[in-house]
């Protein structure tokens, strides 16, 4: 298997754009049809309309973009059901092509840091999950990050570091400032060590930041000082950050940052235009065309407009 | 249901000792009898041994602890068949009377870290999973924590926050230092006003902290800007942590604090002097004897041993 960040900028080269879809199910949020109202409370129902519902997004995006995110959170909130659905999801996703980023920002350290790294890490039925790659948080330092790389550098995979968080606390104790510099680009510069120890052919290695969108300045920064990793950059659209804000996340060939959105489509049916526009009934053709528009959007005003279409 | 920390505070009591027993099965450590070996591959088989130990540590530690902590990772590693032992094991646990404490430690923003609230934390049937309590990651800052909160002041259930961790590289950024203290302790700072926000008849609230053994200044300086929080204090035993070190970590009465062993007491089977004495077959009076040593050993050593017996 090629190294991740080998594979994640083929894809997006193959694509032309750098969207990753959010898959975050929610059963208040999901089309009629699916989830009637009412039968909420029971877990199975629930787990198999969130299947149902993901295998209906992928059905649109796979064509389109490169990669999706299921959120763990969602799922696991249903209990072991949702998480035989997760499972389902991502086999699913990776059937038709795209690559699997789980979204579970796990953290803990030495063994247990490598027992969710071999469950979660490694596609083609190399782990249980089978993922190509995964979020993880810093908090507990470079033992708990290590175990992570050594199994994602093992098996072809990738991670994700949080870095520097879209959400309104996010800087509560980021933005602390300890020797000259806030948290975030301490772990940063660590970040940055790792992905230039795993760089592959592409130029960035194995070792990517979550770098939230919601604060451009410090996107632009941490782009400076992570030039060999991969950028994951939430924050679009429902978090407020426009495509335009997202320019300074890429590299001039524009590679080097895959920008999520998650509500904005897979729920594009319940808001506007498109609810308008498509209602419930129709929900995919929402996702589609916010989907687009979203790549249009990119391609318009990042350096994304350079890759082939 | 009377709030986390009042249960917990009678728990130990009526137990007259502070151990919390961790549940990290791992397949190359389980007893022969549980697992015979070469079948490892097979996580469905995996998953039934994980259970049938996990029960065989709760018959005997039952009668002697007040709560047991099954470490997420481990079940995760097995995929969806893990996941339904975590389930079963969580829910033997509380059938035979212990608290669970869920070692997770998850964390996200605002209503997806809601979802990981409200899947893991009540007991009782308030949730999918069940828990009493569980572990989560402060990276993130205040809005992801406080919908832990929420929920778990809803559903009479307790968080413990990461403040300090026993790992070798737990330092790398809870040390570093930001307006005259180290990040450790601004974390600490907002833990505090969790915990007396959420103050309930023992003195105690809802929210705790995670604070490792393995630096006992630390633990007495966090014992003092933490008054009103329970202390999880992981690295007794295998990671160096003596009874005698645990002792700041007690208020006068003894309680405030529980103290973590998970592979001391699981797999003591496995290891001098339990093994010459017992050896695979009777893995089961390892684990009585290694939990009554550590019982004895925290009573005498520790401000513990004035609680009823």
């Amino acid at each position: 298997m090629a190294p991740f960040p080998d594979r994640l900028d083929a894809a997006i080269r193959r694509r032309g754009n750098p969207v990753l879809v959010g898959l975050d199910p929610r059963a208040e949020m999901l089309p009629e049809g699916i989830l009637p109202q009412g039968i909420n409370a029971d877990p199975d129902k629930q787990a198999r309309a969130y299947v149902q519902f993901c295998r209906g997004v992928i059905d649109v995006v796979a064509p389109l973009v490169s990669a999706v995110k299921p959120q763990a959170a969602f799922f696991e909130q249903l209990g072991p059901p949702g998480m035989a659905a997760l499972a389902a999801t991502i086999e699913y996703a990776q059937q038709m092509g795209l690559l699997v980023i789980l979204d579970g920002k796990r953290n803990d350290i030495g063994s247990t840091a490598a027992a969710y790294a071999r469950g979660f890490l490694g596609p083609g039925g190399q782990s249980a999950w089978g993922a190509d790659a995964m979020t993880v948080s810093p908090y507990l330092g470079d033992d708990s990050l290590k175990p992570f790389v050594e199994v994602a550098i093992e098996r072809g995979a990738g991670v994700f570091v949080l870095v520097k968080t879209s959400n309104p606390g996010g800087g509560m104790f980021q933005d602390l400032v300890a020797d000259g510099r806030p948290l975030y680009r301490h772990v940063a510069e660590y970040v940055e060590r790792l992905a230039a120890e795993t760089v592959a052919t592409c130029g960035y290695g194995a070792i990517g930041a979550v770098v939230g969108a919601t604060y451009p300045e410090q996107l632009a920064e941490l782009r400076a000082e992570m030039p060999h990793a991969w950028l994951l950059v939430p924050g679009f659209g429902s978090q407020g950050g426009t495509a335009a804000d997202m320019a300074v996340a890429f590299d001039r060939r524009g590679t080097g940052a895959i920008v999520n959105n998650s509500r904005g489509i897979i729920f594009a049916h319940a808001r506007s235009p498109y609810a308008e526009r498509f209602g419930p009934a129709r929900w995919q053709e929402a996702v589609e065309v916010a989907t687009v528009e979203m790549i249009e959007q990119l391609r318009a005003e990042t350096p994304a407009g350079k890759l082939d279409q």
